[in-house]
């Protein structure tokens, strides 16, 4: 069994879990992170890549997809593994005090320290209320789209009304063989831009539209072969070879809820006045995920956290020796990757 | 006598209390800054501009003159007050539990809530040890370069060696009709560019350099006519009408230290369990100015703290009100100047 070892494993990939990886990497410790969702980012990257933020200290303004951007150019050097697309499921306490964290594929991962930044929890797609679908998961139908690519040549059908359906459906446009989408009223909800974007692939022929309609039926053997889509009292078959209900991801606090740790209001308790540590040693919980008197849910909040966390898991992985801080623009950032950031120093020079 | 009115009087305009009147403008409470400095930025501005800070989140680098511009850029729309080149000295708690802050100079602020975000204290220029030089501050001899066209068509000793010595000789030798430049050795110590300049208008005869020297007197009655030079074992006077000694400024907590408050290693003990308040009640300390357990001295960390503090500060001034809190990115930004920033809404819109 392959098992991945780092010293902070970080669960939960969202600008609090990011932040972490270069906080540690100042410290000179590696972290992996995983996360639900097929991509770093959390809340930024999931419900508003495309929104802008004010309160990021020294943004006036930065779309929250940029945001993540700049986190990911900023921790590169840190050369973070991540493992994408699946839930941390169990946690065990080893009798050397390290842990094991299982994904629900069964990857392990071997940590001294475990990070929680998992926000609101793991993001979970709202399925539609249609029985056995669960047995066509995987073969046929999607609730995220990880790979475009998986899409190419094929006939495809979306359901949903939000940002995601209308921007999956126009993406999709240029790799699958058809696209059809499904919604319930006639009515979209998203940007303006992408819902006149469908509207003129519609009248190009480019997307078909199905509304107000539901699909009620996964119709296939093993592998979707189409759905069954009841609109009023008119219910028809239409084949495809996909079909991507978009309903949405809402976020659970899961499996780590079941963890041992001590949860107020469906956050996990730690201690503000020190290191953000959980009642379990050598568990921290940070950003989000997090409570404590005062908390507030805001991104720059995860960041002080984080700091302040990395500090006290050095302490943990470390006992013997004493870190003494040096200010950045002091002491220049050096990657593992070999790069060297640092400031141009100062000469002493004659003038003659 | 004048009296400045705010909500949160900040003492200190550094990044930490640069940015609490963004956090408090989302509260719709108005702030104060008084700085001992003539332009906000603290540390930033006055020790490092043009160094690159690596460890801001979300900036893989930046100029920490740039961070503080982006800073002033944020909190336009707040319409900050600002009270520059004089110290906070004296705090008088009134009966009704707000605060009256006098200057060194005498101006005074009232507040319902003081905020000390004086990093390692009020900066203060080291002065070179030449008796009765006091007599001369602000009538020709100046330590802190505050408007450039005092010196137009003047002559100018400059005394010292270091970025601030070098670079002012550099800018006023467009402004004043003379730069004398005099330091006790031959060689300076600061950006490679600014020797490099020094040198060049040395040749050009833009500069005159008295090196390896030191000013041992200043000759005046009222005001500066000039002073007396020491190279080796001669003595000489020369004419002028600025002595201009930049030896740099040393950050002294100074008279906070005598407020009443609880003071550890020249920091200000404060409640970090909770709002970042000190020993007495309205009165908060953030960013470098204060300590706790695990206390880290960064810049992302006084952001943490304004944030907090300032929802503390709202229980203050409102008792009775509850705040809710609202994302920016979904309540926008409303300045007090009539502005608004908001994010594009999202349409509900038939496809037909
Ligand atoms: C519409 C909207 C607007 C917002 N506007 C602002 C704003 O203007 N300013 C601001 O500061 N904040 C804003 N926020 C809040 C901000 O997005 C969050 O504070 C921030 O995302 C929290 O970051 P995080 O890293 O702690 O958690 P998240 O971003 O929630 O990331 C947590 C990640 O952990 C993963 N995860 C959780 N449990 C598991 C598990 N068991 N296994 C694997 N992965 C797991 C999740 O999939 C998720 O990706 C806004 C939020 C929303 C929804
Ligand atoms: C060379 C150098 C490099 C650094 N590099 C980094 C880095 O890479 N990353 C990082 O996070 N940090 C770095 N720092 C530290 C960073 O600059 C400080 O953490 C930050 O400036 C603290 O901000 P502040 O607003 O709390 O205080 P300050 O920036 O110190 O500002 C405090 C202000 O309060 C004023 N003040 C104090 N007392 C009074 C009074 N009684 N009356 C009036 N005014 C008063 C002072 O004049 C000053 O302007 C560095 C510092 C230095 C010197």
């Amino acid at each position: 069994m392959n098992m991945i070892k780092t010293d902070i494993l970080i669960i939960g990939a969202g600008p609090t879990g990011l932040f972490t990886v270069f906080e540690a990497g100042l410290l000179k410790l590696k972290c992996h992170l995983i996360d639900a969702l097929p991509q770093p980012g959390g809340q930024c990257s999931e419900i508003y890549p495309k929104k802008p933020i004010y309160d990021i200290p020294a943004f006036p303004e930065v779309l929250a997809g940029d945001l993540v951007s700049n986190l990911m150019k900023q921790i590169e050097p840190f050369q973070p593994g991540f493992t994408l697309g699946e839930r941390a499921q169990t946690i065990e306490k080893l009798e050397d005090d390290t842990f094991i964290v299982t994904t629900n594929k069964g990857t392990k991962h071997h940590a001294p320290v475990v990070a929680i930044a998992g926000g609101l929890g793991s993001f979970e797609p709202r399925k539609p209320p249609i029985t056995g679908i669960a047995n066509y998961e995987d073969n046929g139908v999607e609730y995220i789209i990880r790979d475009p690519e998986l899409y190419r040549d094929k006939d495809v059908i979306i359901a949903g009304g939000g940002d995601s359906a209308l921007d999956w459906s126009i993406f999709l446009t240029d790799v699958a063989k058809s696209v059809t989408l499904v919604h319930r009223r006639n009515e979209f909800r998203g940007a303006l831009d992408s819902v006149e974007k469908v509207q003129e692939l519609k009248n190009e022929g480019k997307i078909e539209l199905i509304t107000p309609a539901d699909v009620v039926d996964v119709i296939g053997e093993g592998n979707v072969k189409g759905v069954s889509i009841k609109r009023g009292a008119e219910v028809f078959n239409k084949a495809c070879d996909h079909f991507i209900p978009l309903f949405g991801l809402a976020p659970k606090l899961g499996p780590i809820a079941d963890w041992g740790l001590e949860i107020e209001k469906n956050a996990i308790v730690v201690n503000n006045s020190l290191d953000y540590q959980t009642n379990i040693p050598g568990i921290y919980a940070i950003g989000d995920v997090n409570t404590y008197p005062g908390k507030l849910k805001l991104i720059l909040c995860g960041f002080h956290e984080a700091t302040l966390m990395c500090q006290s898991a050095y302490q943990r992985i470390f006992p013997e020796k004493r870190y003494v801080m040096k200010y950045t623009t002091v002491g220049g950032v050096e990657g593992f990757d070999g790069t060297k950031k640092e400031a141009p120093k100062a000469v002493v020079k004659a003038i003659t």
